[in-house]
């Protein structure tokens, strides 16, 4: 938990209270658990201030963010029934992107990434979330099916007041550059170690 | 994200839905951001799964978790009313333990800390919860309040199916070798070195 206390007194002509509300780009990597929670763990926080919500699950592997989706999906209902907290929308590359027409017939994931991707941007040009959510979205930067230099440019150049969280592995230089804030999780000790296999509840 | 290939072959004896079903203790320790982000991200999974989740806050830094404690408290309102997920509780340290009646006259931190063990005690005893969820509980151990070696063979003896998160930076050394799954989170970059203060609903 940080403390109050800036290391600097930076030189960037702001005020304390812009450069407080300036938006961040956050990235989770490294090789351990804990990467896409913390990002979820992040997003109450946003609904909580009744920022929308916009999640999008990159990579398909969609039985590991079960809970974390029922969840954040009865809180968008939740809001939409009581007004309390913010709307929430969840997209799933995995599934089709809820905004294709496409569904479940999505062979080529790469060109599904950056269709994803795509979608992404729009939205970032319309200012259309408070917090987004780009879980696993390294790989694809990291496979090259999506353009990281396109990907910095794009979320240096937001408008407005768009907070964005990426998680996953192999985080691209250029990303770890233009990132405010980078955590890497790494591996103290896993039950997988001593031949635990994932459980219910806990990895999904 | 951890594969499905166990890394070695164990030879506890137990069948692999056994093993696969062993109630963790989890500890998510640092420097760096992320360590109680990821806990509430785990505890949606273990909520969706119908899992009894009980938060204790230890150290008085209420402000800090309002995000998590709203949108957690209306997820246990849901269950309330539609049975969907499981019940919450969320007891705090710092506004005087709910289950005491010496709401917020207590300047006595040590004394706090130790009767917010002895109830999770009582409550691992009774078994309670499903998750458990000790936010910065490291403190309290590292500060000598909370008996490490009594934290330690308390959850080794637990019964029952109760996973328990622990949050913190000092892990005591007995704490880790405890654990089932340790995860550090390590700084790469923070807004703060460039002078960035903390804002509503990234940092609470």
């Amino acid at each position: 938990m940080p403390q109050g206390k800036p290391a600097v007194v930076p030189t960037d002509g702001l005020t304390t209270r812009q450069r407080r509300n300036r938006p961040l780009v956050v990235l989770h990597t490294g090789d351990m658990k804990g990467k896409s929670t913390a990002a979820f763990g992040l997003a109450l926080r946003g609904w909580n201030q009744g920022w929308s919500i916009g999640v999008f699950q990159f990579v398909k592997s969609a039985k590991w963010k079960v809970g974390e989706e029922s969840a954040f999906r009865a809180l968008g209902r939740l809001h939409e029934q009581t007004g309390e907290g913010g709307p929430v929308e969840w997209h799933k590359m995995g599934e089709g992107w809820s905004w294709t027409r496409k569904q479940g017939s999505e062979e080529d994931h790469a060109a599904a990434a950056l269709e994803g991707w795509r979608e992404i941007s729009r939205r970032l040009a319309d200012q259309r979330h408070g917090l987004y959510v780009l879980d696993e979205f390294t790989y694809p930067m990291h496979w090259g099916w999506v353009d990281v230099d396109e990907v910095v440019s794009t979320l240096r150049a937001r408008a407005g007041n768009q907070h964005v969280v990426i998680t996953g592995r192999y985080a691209p230089a250029a990303l770890v550059e233009a990132a405010d804030l980078v955590v890497e999780m790494t591996k103290v000790k896993h039950p997988m170690d001593d031949g635990q296999k994932g459980q219910r509840g806990i990895e999904w």
